[in-house]
């Protein structure tokens, strides 16, 4: 049993505020919390049980942080592609030139597994070492069974290997290969097809889709949703981000855990969400990104009671996000969140879009999952730009990153 | 003499164009570089006196970044400001409350000079941690001969103690102090009157004022240029950041080593830019956090063929900046430069800003200052958002940081 003194607590707990305690302290066992409070309410059968102790010096103590949408896993980058729209080649020059999703499904194809672990790994580094101790990571640049396969298989390693809980999800219903072009509906029949082999491999924790214009359709989406729901997978979905083609509905309809991005949301979406349980999953790298200026309507949002998320949708072509940090920024500065929302949406709420329950709170009977920052406030998470204050990261009880 | 070997090149050389070099080899000397090339044509005579050598494994290559607009020194912080702002207080609110920037002033005149460095060395070693070499610092919080005396000496010990060039501006002309409030002509005398004093100390290396509606008149800020002037200091300017008051014409008729901010710059200020030698600092930093709409006119620059700088324009209240990268990207994103462009802001144009000839480009004569970083093209230096891929950081000849 494991006593943290001198934590200065951000729990997190309840519905809303930042559940501040100077003076914390917080016991663990094993992988969990077994208690947290005011060091001197500590109760005296736990204290003479405790064997060992560390002084975190009064720094802010948070919750791990939660990454809930990412695409990790995928061959190459798209730098020289940010480079030539840059300098004036338009969308069409660059998909004639074999840009676009298109050369990541490629060059993903053309990797090896070791090749796109190494590659991930350095991502997801980047991540960790700012603290976060779940991530979710997405397939989707493979689209063939075996493609889809070698991703999810390397999401899996780079959990082991990195110390770190990943949450697969089989994003296959990404976008239509090149061998099935034109054929969208055969593509979707296979996307449902390749569903139970991966889920028997035990590397599917949920099921996603992209329901766009130039993505799958409602109808399609719902076939994805409906074989996932006949193998008891949950869902989530891509929906609303450059139209608003009623996804968010479909996916309340099938009790989707997140429904993400949302720019488009009517206020149809906002009612199917609000009570649903699903969480909108805020994206603000690729609203920074692309150079959208539609907003989430995240005034509605907030009033219907929708819990928020914030991620990082780390991808090649519209999310080069390695820092959730700088997103809770963005979250802040280009969707006007507060704060305490933006930190609640990389912690608490971030958790449920997952479906997980057991961590994203300071309390007992949740994860030993937390973080050790340099700053006197937890709104410094949120008002600094670029800066990471990590002094330690703790998963299950013990000590994975530190900077102390 | 040292030999690094395997470096991947961007020499910057030249007034275009990455320099890109493969098997390319940097030879320094003290703090200098003697020879940088291609490794096979490395010349006979220099390869006999290397005593030391190290293999940069391929990897590339840069200038180190160079920062030639920060505000690092202070006292307090604004985040809960920024919250309160979030939670829906109006400017007016938080001034009544004290807040904005006398509250800065307030908290840097109540500051030891201890707790100045001490919290000015953590945001400088963010800089550094990404490869920043040279950094400018200026005052402008202090706003008295002691408080601005004691900001400049902070400065000047941060160089000394992290290992790097500080360039130090006297920005007096920052703002009106609470005991000149509605005599602003008798703080600019005051300002002007202690410029000497702080010279002679060693302290300022260039004169700064912010010359804008909220700041200091045309007028004003030629009274500053010209004490500047008389004492033989270069200038430059905090100009037309939220409105056009021509400030720009008047640092270009002082020879101004740059003009910073310029988002309203007129046709007018980009024609006195052009030839002038001024560099425009483009701060995209402030843009984002005070979400500006109004883009400075970059093509209007780039075809005048004003240089362009970028920098992180580090400060509490309107862009709490600690990556120079992200700066980077910004400027590709919100602003459209190109990678090269963004990277040659953070280089060579940002030594240019600071009246520095021996920094910026990797030939021979330069100072050996450079980074290495896991990057295949430097056009990733632009690309992604908040991945830090330093390797390894040199300083006049010597590793500062290493990652490698
Ligand atoms: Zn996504
Ligand atoms: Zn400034």
């Amino acid at each position: 049993m494991k006593l943290w003194t001198q934590a200065h607590l951000a729990t997190l707990t309840g519905e809303s505020g930042w559940g501040l305690l100077e003076h914390g302290a917080l016991v663990s066992e094993g992988e969990h919390l077994l208690w947290v409070g005011a060091l001197d309410q500590l109760p005296h059968e736990l204290a003479t049980q405790i064997d060992t102790q560390q002084d975190l010096g009064g720094a802010l103590v948070t919750p791990g942080l939660i990454d809930a949408h990412t695409h990790l896993v995928y061959g190459g980058l798209r730098a020289n592609e940010f480079e030539q729209r840059l300098q004036g080649a338009s969308y069409e020059d660059i998909a004639k030139a074999g840009g676009g999703i298109r050369s990541t499904v490629t060059a993903t194809r053309a990797a090896s597994e070791a090749q796109l672990y190494d590659a991930a790994a350095k991502r997801l580094q980047a991540l960790l070492n700012e603290g976060v101790t779940t991530v979710e990571i997405k397939s989707g640049y493979g689209l063939s069974l075996d493609a889809e396969l070698a991703c999810l298989r390397v999401a899996q390693r780079l959990g082991t290997a990195l110390n770190v809980d990943v949450r697969k999800t089989y994003l296959g219903a990404h976008a239509v290969p090149p061998e099935f072009a034109g054929r969208a509906d055969a593509y979707v029949d296979a996307v449902c097809g390749w569903m139970a082999a991966l889920q028997q491999q035990g590397l599917v924790d949920a099921v996603d889709a992209f329901c766009e214009g130039i993505g799958f359709t409602v109808a399609q989406t719902r076939r994805v949703f409906e074989t996932a729901r006949g193998l008891g997978l949950p869902v989530k979905l891509h929906a609303e981000q450059l139209s608003d083609l009623g996804g968010t509905q479909l996916a309340c309809e099938f009790g989707a855990l997140s429904c993400d991005h949302l720019e488009y949301l009517s206020p149809a979406g906002v009612q199917a969400l609000a009570g649903s349980g699903s969480v909108a999953t805020l994206l603000p790298g690729a609203y920074y990104f692309l150079r959208e200026t539609k907003l989430p309507p995240i005034q509605a949002l907030r009033e219907a009671g929708v819990p928020m998320a914030i991620a990082t949708d780390h991808n090649p072509g519209t999310s080069p996000a390695l820092s959730l940090l700088l997103m809770i920024n963005m979250a802040c500065t280009l969707f006007r969140l507060t704060p305490e929302e933006a930190v609640r949406g990389a912690t608490i709420n971030a958790a449920r879009a997952l479906g997980l329950k057991d961590r994203g709170q300071l309390q007992a009977g949740q994860r030993a999952d937390f973080c050790v920052w340099d700053a006197a406030h937890p709104n410094e998470l949120a008002y600094f730009l670029g800066r990471n204050p990590l002094l330690l990261a703790v998963r299950g009880g013990q000590i994975r990153t530190t900077r102390m």
